[in-house]
């Protein structure tokens, strides 16, 4: 008999039909002779219109009593689930969490510091299903907490590491992680497995299925995920660790995916100094602001000539990247600030790169061959990534596709 | 300084603008030197809403469960009330009835077992306002509870009476209690004061203003409340006792309201034999069956010969006084068994009749004089109740409102 945690989305629980349709996918497992914990988030919209509720009664609102607005979401769900099963005959109960309880570190974004499995261990004991609202805790202080927006995927992961489940299903409107955005790459295919570090790298770069937080949960205790529709009946993908992948390594592609990333924004420092500490003084207040830097490209003509200094920020910490450049402009002295956001970040990711060289130079062959001009390149050990302007996205990201062995064959099933 | 409870029902809470408008009623009580608990409903129509959602998932759904999701609706509003007390400069704070904690006696329609008021102490210590979901509690398993439809009132005074407050204010969308239904008199004039012993005769009669168990609790511990509008800025009408209403006694009217009940139904047993026991045999099963007959008349016409037996059952439990009463027919041996629903019991309730004889009197009177024929009759100490057909409902409700002096007069303030 085998544990899981069975995690079911906003889309999943939107409704009374939706939730006794999630109802049967969790007998389902019951029957096959799992012990299952479900973890729920609120329906579809609830959240959002909590939060603006919060918003309209002070937009500086208090983080305490904002958890206590928007955790109720998940109580109502995990509440009407648990009448859903009993009313199938089965035997569960929900479980707030500050019942169980999970204790989490803070306010509106807070960390799960522990999670008490002792009343889980009595309900498996008894051939009990538990219904544990995502997204919410306890503090120390016993108020309630919320884990930030799309933590109810951390609050599963958290879960299933907790109670020791061999597995972490992840229900959303997917049905699994792409190759690429399928609505850019109608031949997109969905991938079987895919490790946490790609998944991480293809994340934060765009593939949104999942919390950030909840993969390098999984990740760091070995917990493996599988992404799949709660309205489709079919296998999704299969998150797990290098060492988890085994056999599978060998006939994986060398590249598992390809994203773009809109979200970048881009600032040219123009003639700057040569002299020692130009760059840390132009890094140093940005560092200091939190503000991410990315991409680097510096142009060093001459030694001894002023160059030019391009990277990229978050587009949405443009606007705060500026005010602090100019705030060292003098310091440093370069002579013109000149910023553009019409670019987008292009990634190619996969484990398999560790042990393939040429993968960098194959992408940037395949973007010029289209005419396609790199602006700035990053890389690392599993991702190499390029950025260009955005009027190319969707060229760049099927000539890409189609260059790396990822489309679909015609006709093959999805 | 001293302490009172305030009470916002679930018109008064519905939207953002109305909780803003609560607040600023809480402030004005907190700047006027009182330590102030806010007890708070759902917004109007969400535990509606949540009801039939638990009725959707399950026909019989689990109380524990329908606790988990209707207690909700209660801890969105106090959030919010309290982020919206803060950002006008309050220190307000939400306490769940698990934190408190409020302890419930089991589900759905849970009574209050204790309410611990240390947490609260602590609150006034530091010049902070509470802000308590009402309708909810926690049971001694530690599982969320809530006290029945329209149990917030009930929260209110339970914790009045824990922390000792010198009143409770019930804030709700009339401005008082009415010596009849403005619908009906529209010379009904509001009530300044009103005993608790009133307020349940005319509560259990029609006026439903608050649920009747809050007005039993605030007797059994002499709180006052204080009936008032959340939409208008006048005085209420107070609910004290008959010792607090003091000197004002003297010159309150003998009767204080005029109440119609159209929840009843009449049964008639024709043919009753006269022996010793027959009437209880009658009474018996329905008794048992945990149906509350109120009026009763036997008409015995000659001794030995047999007698029509009537009596009042409330309307929803006819059908089920019908099947107890047909199964001891033959044991009882009545001839004819007629029901009808076609009546309507009036009633004139005041603590003044105690010393004022001649009101039945009066009130037969009355309604003699419009022709209108009485069915039945019932009294109290505080409460002559006659049976009429239904549609002399309004007429019986004028005429004796005028015959007992309760008229405003016209162009008065109400």
């Amino acid at each position: 008999m085998s544990r899981i945690v069975m995690k079911f989305g906003g889309t999943s629980m939107a409704g009374m039909e939706r939730i006794r349709s999630v109802a049967e996918r969790v007998k389902r497992e019951v029957e096959g002779g799992h012990q299952v914990a479900v973890v729920v988030s609120a329906m579809a919209g609830e959240t959002d219109r909590l939060v603006q509720m919060c918003r309209e009664a002070a937009p500086l609102y208090d983080p305490r009593e904002y958890d206590v607005v928007v955790a109720s979401g998940e109580q109502v769900t995990s509440g009407l689930l648990a009448i859903t099963l009993q009313g199938m005959g089965l035997k569960a109960r929900s479980y707030m969490g500050w019942q169980l309880p999970i204790r989490a570190s803070g306010h509106v974004a807070a960390l799960i510091e522990e999670i008490d499995v002792e009343v889980l261990e009595r309900v498996f004991d008894e051939n009990g299903i538990a219904v544990i609202p995502g997204f919410q805790g306890v503090t120390g202080e016993g108020a309630l907490a919320t884990l930030g927006r799309g933590g109810s995927d951390t609050s599963a992961v958290g879960l299933a590491v907790a109670m020791k489940a061999s597995r972490c299903d992840i229900y959303t409107d997917v049905d699994g992680v792409y190759t690429t955005d399928p609505r850019i790459v109608p031949r997109a295919r969905k991938l079987d497995t895919i490790t946490f570090e790609e998944m991480l790298e293809l994340a934060s770069v765009g593939a949104k299925v999942l919390q950030t937080r909840s993969v390098g949960l999984a990740m760091r205790f070995g917990m493996p995920l599988q992404v799949l529709s709660s309205f489709e009946d079919r296998p999704g993908t299969m998150i797990v660790s290098e060492d988890q992948l085994g056999g599978i390594t060998m006939e994986r592609n060398v590249i598992t995916g390809i994203a773009h990333d809109p979200n970048e924004a881009r600032v040219t420092l123009a003639g700057l100094p040569d002299r020692p500490g130009a760059v840390a003084a132009v890094f140093a207040p940005l560092a200091a602001a939190g503000i991410n830097v990315d991409m680097i490209v510096q142009s060093v003509l001459r030694a001894g000539e002023a160059s030019d200094l391009t990277f990229t920020v978050p587009r949405a910490s443009l606007a705060h990247s500026v005010a602090e450049l100019k705030g060292v402009r003098a310091a440093v002295g370069f002579t013109d600030l000149l910023t553009s956001t019409d670019v987008v970040k292009i990634s190619a990711v996969g484990v398999g790169m560790r042990s393939n060289a040429g993968i960098a130079a194959r992408m940037f062959e395949t973007l010029a061959e289209r005419g396609i001009n790199i602006l700035a390149i990053t890389t690392s050990e599993i991702k190499v990534s390029v950025l260009i302007h955005e009027d190319y996205t969707e060229l760049a990201v099927r000539v890409l596709h189609t260059a790396f062995g990822l489309d679909q064959s015609a006709g093959a099933d999805a």
